[in-house]
């Protein structure tokens, strides 16, 4: 696979895992991994999905607008960048959000080093 | 100068170049600098600053919402998140975007080695 369908295949896991497995989401963190979730700060898998497990809603359904990639460093990692929108719970308004990942290969694997997600208030 | 500090000044320093001298914002990435404008990849920092150059409008005003960082690989390396708006003109409606960076150090400054920027339309 080339470096866009990467990144491509982790968004679909990473927000299909969030919208119907979102504990989950843990084993694509490791201890040195970082989130800024709202301007909040979380370092390491656990604290990062402690943060994502105690978000105030129980459902949520992300639709990707785009999503751009570029590798990064001499460790072959990559840069994530995507847009799109979420929604959390079918009554509910879409919220727009942006979110940016540093993937680092392990193990034949990609896990987040890097997670920074906001947002985008109309 | 703590890391946020120093993504904010560079934040202010690229986008006050962007909107009042734009051709000079070359001097801040280098030959193997990448762009993913919208979704078009530039490499290099005169293609970049030829994309950059030729965007079909004289003016522009970035208005910065967010700036989120993160420390970023072995080299001292920074990711910096940025959200806000931008208008073309006194007469046009802001546009919201969004945009990440990652800056590299580089003889005592640091310089773009990547650089993704979206529209988040309405």
């Amino acid at each position: 696979m080339d470096a866009d369908a990467v990144a491509k295949a982790f968004v679909e896991h990473y927000y299909r895992t969030f919208d119907t497995n979102r504990p989950a989401l843990v084993s694509l963190y490791q201890d040195g991994s970082m989130l800024t979730f709202e301007g909040q700060q979380f370092l390491g898998a656990a604290a990062i999905a402690g943060k994502l497990g105690s978000l105030p809603f129980a459902q949520c359904h992300h639709d990707i607008n785009t999503v751009d990639c570029q590798p990064s460093g001499p460790q072959g990692g990559m840069l994530v960048f995507v847009s799109g929108s979420l929604r959390t719970g079918p009554d509910e308004h879409p919220l727009k959000f942006s979110q940016m990942f540093q993937l680092l290969p392990a193990g034949g694997n990609f896990y987040v080093q890097n997670d920074m997600f906001r947002l985008n208030y109309g």
